[in-house]
């Protein structure tokens, strides 16, 4: 623990006189002030964390850590459990969503089992997490699920550290890998329901307006799933935000605060995907509030505590696409946006390269081969 | 006239038979139903465009209209009218919002002029629409800026049904060349005043919530602008959606109702952009409501307008990027949302596809070789 909160304290913020020289470049370029909103955030956030004004966007890597959830057996879900095997399965046959986007937009998929309840076939994984370029299933396993969060603990503080770690070093691979930009996606079922415990535990937001219907459930495990939240809330007492993840915690959460505190110290942007994605995010800002400085956001989800957790962090979706699949899903689009917004800071004019004055004028009327 | 209503009155809705194939492979793609919220409705909205249930984007071509409006001299913008000229020769040179986005996103800009107040240099022009993949503004000048709508109506009846077929004509251009999907902005300085006075017009709102500040206007200038708003929705008695266009509209926004128009009667999907387009798009869907099975919306606009617009045609905008630039910015961004939404229709796997049982995981399980 002690060398990770060493790492976690090294965080820096953003470098501030190359975000401060990039407003400066988008308050002189030829249009109203603002008028190209997010897009002008975006690329002044991005300057931020490489420390220059003009920025072409890195390759690109979606990391999805699967897990699954003890959970599950109070019934909060609407699909079996096997489905988070069988899913990550087809993220490497590229029959997912994601994998859908991912091979349209120039997106490598990086795919980490963190506790799947079942053994892969041993062709389809690796031990050496480069071999994520291979479209490998990376074996960082911690166990075969969690603990049922309801009755126990879901994992030991030393299990929640190993993910959080797990979660750094994977983004130190991708950038040894050449990689420049990171999304983060997650495929585990009764992942909405761990995500609503830890944002419940981190705020002091009320449980109604933590917890939605995830995948699609009936009343009766909708009901479920608010009471072992209001359980959770009621009685657990929390040391602090690793213990949080611990207790009420997944092996995919807790890997992606890992994912979002490793794009923090190796400088790599990266992209919130939907709610689970976003309240990992929230609990990595808890642990270094600079954190903030390398996040972006893709998708307004539907789930209700989304925006509580992006308000907490102080980040707006760029997206409203209605979506709640997961997966990363919505980083893929995202990166789009991204590269929309570089495009206008590195090729837009300025005012004074689009004066269009009469000696201009003059100028193209004396020369017709223009 | 006779004819032009003719064309309008032959527009035929989305194909029905298509549309009802990709919502049966949407629901039977591998996902929580409807999880992917608008990439699912935008793919399902394409098929009955085309007629297909997979669909590859086409060349992506963004029409532009630029023409200057009478009613600046009553001091409601807060840019010169030189503008206009300035950003319309600035679309070609590349260094505008729109042509920054367009060069990064393979989208090829189709610049009108449909009436700036200036004689553009010759080398830049042509007359032949076909010149616009030669990045030449297209003359259809109709004339040097319509009249003051503050004091007489913009332009007559035939002016604006010459626009219109204009509009209309520029779309079959694009196809003729190969284009696929057509986004639609402009380029004329008030023409937020003009498209309020038409939002009125068509609709019952309110004054107040149908005009903004545009690109940025002081209190004064404000005031005046819904003074003018004001006065027209008072006074102008009019016969319908042409005679609108033709009393308070300008030469671009008529020019891009025909656009829309075109867009139905080519079948060729076309994304609106921000307020301006959103409001013509809402006079061509009132010329036709046919019209609407082929649009596509981009960003949300800052002008409060946009939204009342949007909420007739019955479409939602799909970025939350507080754009307000214009030009066509928001369509090229759009563009990728689709290609995003079209590729999961063409490439996830159905539930049946993704089927993971014990048989399949015994013959990975045996053939160590996967």
């Amino acid at each position: 623990m002690k060398e990770l909160k060493k790492l976690i304290d090294s965080i820096e913020g953003g470098d501030l006189r190359a975000t401060k020289l990039a407003k400066e470049r988008q308050d002189a370029l030829a249009k109203p002030p603002e008028s190209l909103g997010k897009l002008e955030t975006i690329a002044i956030k991005y300057a931020g964390i490489t420390g220059n004004v003009k920025n072409e966007i890195g390759k690109r890597c979606l990391i999805i850590l699967s897990a699954d959830n003890g959970v599950v057996e109070e019934g909060v879900s609407s699909a079996p459990q096997s489905v988070t095997l069988a899913q990550t399965i087809n993220f490497t046959r590229h029959l997912t969503g994601a994998s859908a986007l991912a091979k349209n937009f120039e997106t490598q998929l990086f795919i980490v089992d963190m506790g799947i309840n079942a053994t892969l076939p041993k062709g389809l994984v690796s031990k050496d997490a480069n071999d994520f370029i291979k479209d490998k299933i990376i074996d960082r396993k911690i166990r075969y699920g969690t603990s049922n969060l309801a009755n126990e603990p879901a994992m030991s503080r030393e299990e929640a550290i190993k993910c959080i770690k797990t979660g750094i070093d994977m983004v130190k691979t991708a950038k040894e890998n050449g990689y420049g930009i990171i999304g983060v996606g997650e495929m585990g079922i009764g992942n909405t329901t761990t995500s609503s415990s830890i944002l419940v535990a981190l705020t002091d937001c009320q449980v109604e307006d933590a917890v939605g219907r995830g995948g699609g459930i009936n009343d009766t495990s909708f009901a479920r799933k608010k009471e072992i939240v209001k359980e959770m809330a009621k009685e657990k007492d929390f040391d602090d935000v690793i213990d949080i993840l611990a207790k009420v915690g997944g092996f995919d959460i807790a890997a992606m605060v890992g994912v979002f505190l490793g794009g923090a110290i190796y400088k790599m942007p990266t992209v919130v995907d939907g709610y689970i994605s976003g309240v990992s995010a929230l609990a990595a800002t808890e642990l270094n509030p600079n954190v903030a400085d390398y996040l972006f956001t893709s998708h307004c989800s539907k789930e209700p505590g989304y925006i509580i957790a992006m308000d907490k962090i102080g980040v707006d979706p760029m997206l409203n696409l209605d979506m709640r699949l997961g997966e990363g899903s919505g980083c893929v689009i995202a990166f789009e946006i991204i590269k929309a917004a570089l495009a206008v800071m590195n090729d837009m004019g300025t005012f004074e390269e689009a004066d269009i004055n009469d000696d201009y004028l003059e100028e193209i009327r004396q020369g017709e081969s223009f």
